[in-house]
């Protein structure tokens, strides 16, 4: 079990199906879309999630090749959870910082 | 953003999260029910959630001291979304085993 949450809470595969829970991306659709991923981590986290079978991999051989990815039927009961949170922490950022702020000036 | 999913999409904040909610634990009830966690870990881990707002950490001043933790009304907003994750994980272990072993099948 805690081999799978591994993956599901691994913040970069929960916004990368975030992302994909919207429809088919492209790599550089992806890459650009998600603040702050390295190549190599994107690389890293889509082979992961194409691995676990959550995410297809389609390559169309144009010149250049087209590479899409895209959530499997299962990766889409997953992608609508990870909306849901994604979604709860947009809307609990101001909530978070204040606590953060409260707990912080009450330290000794 | 990505500072909250850090803390969202953590595993243990997850798994710590998943008990909490439903209802409040000691942190010996805490540390044996998450598999693996260390003391260390779990400490580090109940701090950031009461830092951010998450959970609350109540001392009873018995001998030895009891301490509490409980999911705050926002915690429970966001254990409800985590449950659902840790429930989804739950009933795909299998799936994704078996997507994993034909993936490494078909690897070079």
């Amino acid at each position: 079990m805690r081999e799978v949450l591994d993956r599901v809470a691994d913040k970069w595969s929960l916004l990368v199906m975030a992302l994909l829970a919207a429809g088919p991306r492209r790599y550089s659709e992806l890459r650009r879309g998600i603040d702050g991923i390295s190549q190599r981590m994107l690389t890293l986290t889509l082979r992961n999630l194409v691995r676990d079978g959550l995410v297809t991999r389609t390559v169309t051989p144009t010149t250049p090749p087209r590479v899409d990815y895209e959530l499997t039927e299962v990766g889409h009961g997953l992608g609508s959870e990870v909306s849901a949170l994604v979604r709860w922490a947009e809307g609990h950022l101001d909530y978070i910082a204040a606590a953060r702020a409260r707990y912080d000036a009450e330290q000794p």
